[in-house]
């Protein structure tokens, strides 16, 4: 049996999910919007500012009126933040005004309250002001029609703070991929469940719940099948009725009891072996149209099948930023099997990566620790402490 | 009047805050956990693997067996992975086992099903292996009572795949503070909602909430008060009644209409100037035991109050990595105001950062094309092109 290569099945996997990553965009209030990246570029519907306004709490003058100081003025009234239509200033006086607060016609000036003595219906003024100043003319930060933030912008608070200042209730990001888990296996028990002779906590489908969640997916559907073929059957059914993507753990490999294979099997799936380790065993097929990966059922294999097969694509199609792959040195020696490419769990030490425990797939305390992936070549069989490798953050 | 400093007003803020820095633990479900901190040590309540089995599908035997290869073996009959309480096995026999299923008694290697033929009801075996090959042992990866995971891990996948394998059902985080938020202002409409001439769109409560989220609070609680006391006055006493910090915008300058100020000077609040701009005037305050900020109301001015007196503190009680401070080269020249510590909003170009748009506290367009704070000290007026200057990452 030759073996697919982790390129190989990496294009088979990207052809599959194509459609994932041809991006759609919805609509989502900007109170929703932190963290999502935005869909298409947004343009303003209006001047920020809105209107001519005060930049202090002070006093509106022409600053014309100002030409000798210190000189009093009368002050005609008070101008509040708030809905106002104030009326002309007129001539040779002033009228008190706070911050954000519409600036009347006539008025080009603001003097700010520290620099006048003021009583009730009079203000004395020390200090010359040019026109202009303390003025937030319209439109001088944004104009109607400016690009406020580009496609591809993923959005932090700042970014709906500014959508909220031009009035926009919604935004459009890009639709998170909805994505479907199954886990199988007949030694499976729920946290909370008795457990019987033979039988194991399940822990695949809150690991890959976990990184679909954590890489822009919306997970919509988790759910855990016996080695029963009409039980996975109807699971899978459900599943792909829900989600744009569905993955499975378990019941790829060459057992007796192979729920996935067999059921998928017949519908048209691919199960074989790929040349990575973990994670060997691998299936896909598209069911009604939605694609569907089958990763092998150690937790650590279902692991490093996500990182290396699911995550780049997944992370391209929210929008989100790729996840640089890094050059370390290895800190010891390791050695590799001829024609596998390894995937070590590594941690960072000072300035290096070391290995985090054995390569065994069921090792899930060590990939806990682990904070990276060790990339070993297929033709590589062993490395020297001092080496650079290759490696891929978890 | 003097002017606190933004250390003297920083330091005044962390003795405010200082019940939310003595973090409280709170028990989530592991399913719920993705992003959280864990709040203390957790420890393994089982072994794992949890019993001895099998890493391969093939044939569980005694390695004695196979002392002279090849060699035909009974196969007395089949273990799957599942509940399982299988006989031991019969001297010079074999038995068909699955991936992950219970190594009988008697049995000490597996022989992969790919080196061997079988029938039925025999197997024959063409190659020797030791006692111990492809067998996994109880608690060689995770022991009863091991450290799992330390206090103070922000929780990812790999992490939650372990706590579900070792059976958990709840995980104890760091509890998130819990923020309420308070925008002021008779000029502020909800987007949707009608605008009158003098009236703008309130954009503070989403960035403030929104702040507050990408920083580890948990936000309960938002609204909106115009200037009238006694509707501020009831809406912060809810706003008290159910958060641990609340943060208000507006109010709090040198107008005739601060309502903020004005509600909380009479129950010991502080208000004041601070040398920071934007953002001078702050003012704190402590009601029924919670911590109330208040931040002045011009939307930049609210953003750069989070970024320096908020936010370092409220990652520190989430158990978040600190925002790192840069240096960073100026790209061109800058002038400063003596007396004022300015925070300008700037961008990071090839090698070093450049301004983004002017001081203006109302430059919400510039501010979020802006990716750091320039943090420019009080005795610096001018600066060169070249120059080194500290920035803060937005």
């Amino acid at each position: 049996m030759t073996s697919r290569s982790v390129e190989e099945h990496s294009a088979e996997v990207q052809r599959l999910l194509a459609p994932l990553l041809a991006p759609t965009v919805e609509d989502v209030a900007v109170t929703e919007a932190l963290g999502r990246v935005l869909g298409a570029d947004v343009r303003s519907p209006l001047d920020l500012p809105l209107f001519r306004n005060s930049q202090m709490d002070g006093f509106a003058v022409a600053a014309s009126s100002l030409a000798a100081v210190p000189v009093t003025l009368p002050v005609t009234g008070t101008i509040a933040a708030g809905p106002a239509e104030p009326a002309p200033l007129a001539p040779g006086s002033a009228v008190r005004i706070m911050t954000g607060a519409v600036i009347p016609a006539g008025a080009d000036a603001i003097v700010p309250v520290e620099d006048t003595d003021a009583t009730e219906d009079s203000v004395t003024i020390r200090v010359p002001r040019r026109a202009g100043e303390y003025v937030r003319e319209a439109g001088t930060d944004v104009r109607t029609g400016d690009l406020l933030l580009a496609a591809g912008t993923a959005l932090g608070a700042r970014h709906l703070s500014l959508f909220a200042a031009v009035g926009l209730a919604t935004v459009p990001v890009l639709r998170r991929p909805r994505a479907a888990v199954i886990a199988t296996g007949a030694e499976l028990v729920r946290a909370g469940e008795p457990l019987r002779p033979g039988q194991i906590y399940e822990s695949n489908s809150v690991a890959l719940a976990a990184s679909l969640t954590a890489n822009g997916a919306d997970v919509v559907f988790v759910d855990r099948s016996d080695d029963d073929l009409a039980v996975f059957g109807e699971i899978l059914r459900r599943a792909t009725a829900s989600a744009d993507l569905v993955i499975t753990s378990g019941g790829v490999s060459m057992g007796d009891f192979e729920v996935v294979r067999e059921v998928l099997t017949p519908l048209g799936g691919w199960f074989g072996h790929t040349t990575m380790q973990p994670g060997g065993p691998q299936g896909l097929a598209e069911i009604d149209g939605v694609p569907v990966l089958n990763f092998p059922g150690n937790p650590v294999s279902t692991m490093v099948s996500f990182e290396v097969f699911v995550r780049p694509l997944l992370r391209r199609s929210a929008g989100l930023p790729a996840v640089p792959r890094e050059d370390l040195v290895l800190a010891e020696p390791i050695t590799s099997i001829p024609g596998r490419r390894q995937f070590l769990r590594g941690r960072r030490v000072d300035g290096g990566v070391a290995l985090e425990s054995g390569p065994g797939s069921h090792l899930v305390g060590a990939l806990a620790r682990a904070d990276v992936l060790i990339d070993i070549p297929e033709n590589v069989t062993t490395m020297k402490a001092g080496d650079n490798v290759r490696v891929w953050p978890l």
